[in-house]
């Protein structure tokens, strides 16, 4: 009713992460168990200038078969130099956050190459759906910055990341957050960046654009996910690093078993970041999901990935180091319960866990193939549920309560109060998504779902959309930086 | 894929509750609100041994308006007597549960008078439906006791609640908790319940049966509400006492407030209790709840509400009782995405917070007007999840995992190895409700939502259902007291 998600945003807070389920002693067996993989096994690096920076610094490198066993001793010392936290600079600087810290920072769903809406179903994505959920998470007061959302299909891949990153730096006045398909991209995100914030080296002191790059679980780092590493450390860009290790299908067949791996292929990945630049922020993730055995493809949001996305919590802590959970994730093709029961699991257990960054916070439907903009609705407001549930309460009033029931005494009436009037707005946020009428009331106006009621609202939150402006000079330098680069305008 | 909920139950063990949302100093002044309101302006009691029992018991009585006021140290001194924790003995041994340690007790929905299944949609309950739910119930591993699910409005008001008692003996061999319509089926209740366990001399001295009643917020303690506790006390059996104190409406408009009214609301209760007989076990309920102020209808499963019960845990706590929270509770109609959302949003609050009993965790919809069938199935489905998360896992097999991955070396695979081969129906407990296909494969069959996919779940409990038996002559005695008090046979 109030405090509705269209106001400017500020991450989670969250004082306390109670949630554990290793003891400290398991915690050093995990972590035993990853150098030992890392010593032991090591791993494989696609990269020429990966294996000779890994060689230089003392790792065991096979040029033939480019393996690379890590000694403890490496993996140790260049993990302690990462940063336990680190600002994300916005170009408004009401918009930066801090990632490592007491807050949960949050971002939409990436990945996603179909888009969906109750209109028009289920579709392929386009630069025009990329920037209305631009706009939406500019609006939305919970999002602390926009993500890629949907691919746009309609334009080429080469020249996709720049598309989105324009269109997030034109629409947006929020951190920026990309994931590049190819290294000269990334590189490119990097330059246009650099237009926004001042040049190469005033952005080198600070973190403006955070990248991404996926372990190929298992253990395999790629030519382009080496060049991405390399591409964000050299620029002093943080940069984050995500294994996707399903126990039994690309890591042993244990929670705890997968969950080392994980370990050592995130550990290895810092590794490589800090022997680029020591001390470059780095971000831990995880993404924990269990296979359906049935049909091999992942189930997300289960007991067990939520399990293992604690205990890699406890890890990072251990490292002290900021982390990226898996997200508010769902196996489901449909807005349906299964949605609302696997997202609202994935939000309590890594809020409650150690977790700093939270991609996929928004729109993630059907395994992460489809952005929803009715979901998208959805999971906002769960979000701003949320976070008035961490606000807590305080209980100052409670001695004019007590007045408020000695005057109305015993089955007194509360409802047309004095203070009920004056203060009824401000007991509870009632999600404009609750319909609360009768269900007679609800049926006679054609029984509408949480999914239908979500429609009109983020196309309301669309309309409200509120141009933050961006300086023209930046505009035209970015413009025409993307067509030195080949990249027409998409609009 | 393997655990599934249909073998026996024991009750969700939960060693940590972490979530506090007071302060030490904000609970104590909770309670000395409570303590003022009982002291100052009292309770309504609309029954004449209520009043002479508190008057003896030196409260202050004004005969005329039957407004008690209730000094500290009366409540203090009585509220002392209650017990921590107790047992709830069923007819089967195997079937005990405890209500106070760090057990969470769980029964299914009470109090709809609809029901709704996908198949024959919604309409008015039947004594066949509740036996359906008694019989689902039995079967269900998470569930530790049936409830009332459903009324049976086939069957006459003023013996419904004999109806509902006899078929759960007849059909779960489970610990027995009733919801009585008035004082004299209460008693009729425990005269049942005495044929079961022994007689009422061999009952007195353990917990059989739980028996609750709701404070008609604010501060009215009625006829049938004190006779309900006149008689679960005098039987020794347990009884809870949940207020209803929605802010703003039945309670000053300030979750403090609120909190502090329903608070007094719920310690007057156990005071009767405890003067009917100290040290009878009882339990301190709480259904927190926020109205939506457009339409003065409570709205379930808000940030709101959870905060409330949060507090109303710390409590519970302080006063070293027994505490039933408000319920995996939803808003909405239908079985949709809100259903998910506010369920799992109650679950976890409840079971991360100080919470022994869970009434309304399974089939709960439609703001509690109907029992649903698929919802009931998601339920189980919910909770046995959130079991599997409870248990945590070890990491005793990590050093053969991290053989594993040095046999299997960078870029391995996991899928076809031996200890996958054997491993696999122990990584994860997928849900039979979940599909993880392909979008197409699951639009080719249909698009069914969870929704309709829990419509055969529910039925192939019912048809698994196995009758645990009972005694004939138990049987028999049963019938004939209910023959006596003019109850014609069911079936």
């Amino acid at each position: 009713m109030v405090d509705s998600p269209e106001v400017p945003a500020t991450a989670l807070t969250i004082p306390s992460r109670p949630l554990r389920t290793l003891s400290n002693d398991q915690v050093e067996s995990i972590h035993e168990a990853s150098l030992r993989i890392l010593e032991e096994t090591g791993i494989l690096v696609q990269s020429e200038c990966g294996l000779d920076l890994l060689a230089r610094a003392g790792a065991e490198v096979d040029r033939s078969t480019q393996w690379v066993r890590l000694p403890r001793e490496l993996v140790l010392k260049a993990i302690s130099l990462a940063p336990q936290r680190f600002t994300l600079y916005a170009r408004n600087p009401a918009r930066n956050v801090e990632i490592g810290g007491d807050q949960l920072v949050l971002a939409p769903v990436g990945g996603p190459v179909m888009v969906s809406d109750r209109d028009y179903g289920r579709r392929s994505g386009t630069y025009v759906d990329q920037v209305n959920f631009i706009k939406l998470a500019q609006q939305a007061r919970v999002l602390d910055m926009p993500y890629r959302c949907v691919e746009a299909m309609d334009r080429h891949p080469n020249t996709r990341d720049l598309d989105y990153l324009y269109a997030a730096i034109r629409y947006s006045d929020k951190p920026l957050a990309v994931m590049s398909l190819n290294a000269q991209a990334a590189r490119d995100c990097l330059a246009m960046a650099a237009i926004v914030f001042g040049g190469p080296e005033a952005m080198a002191g600070r973190s403006v654009i955070l990248g991404g790059v996926n372990v190929d679980s298992p253990l395999r780092f790629s030519e382009t996910t080496v060049e991405h590493l390399f591409a964000f450390a050299e620029a002093g860009q943080p940069i984050s690093v995500t294994p996707f290790a399903m126990p039994g299908v690309m890591s042993p067949a244990s929670l705890g078993g997968a969950l080392a791996q994980q370990n050592a292929e995130a550990l290895a990945g810092i590794v490589l970041v800090q022997l680029i630049r020591p001390g470059a922020p780095v971000v831990y993730g995880s993404f924990s999901t269990v296979a359906d055995m049935r049909t091999t493809a992942p189930v997300f949001g289960t007991a067990e990935g939520m399990l293992m996305e604690i205990a890699a919590g406890q890890l990072a802590e251990r490292y002290r180091l900021p982390r990226r959970g898996l997200g508010m994730v769902t196996t489901t093709h449909f807005v349906d319960a299964q949605a609302g029961w696997e997202k609202m699991n994935c939000l309590w257990t890594l809020a409650m866990s150690n977790t700093h960054l939270l991609i996929h916070a928004a729109g993630w439907l059907d395994s992460g193939m489809t952005a929803s903009y009715e979901q998208f609705a959805i999971d906002l407001e769960m979000l701003a549920s949320f976070e008035r549930f961490l606000k807590g309460f305080d209980v100052d009033d409670v001695p004019l309560a007590v007045e408020d029931v000695a005057k109305s005494g015993p089955t007194g009436s509360y409802l047309l109060s004095e203070r009920t009037l004056s203060a009824y707005r401000e007991i509870a946020r009632i999600s404009p998504l609750v319909d609360s009428r009768s269900f007679d009331a609800w049926s006679a106006e054609g029984a509408p779902t949480l999914y239908n009621r979500a429609n009109p609202l983020w196309k309301k939150w669309l309309v409200e959309y509120e141009d933050p402006g961006l300086d023209p000079a930046i505009d035209d330098a970015l413009r025409a930086y993307m067509a030195s680069r080949g990249v027409p305008p998409a609009e």
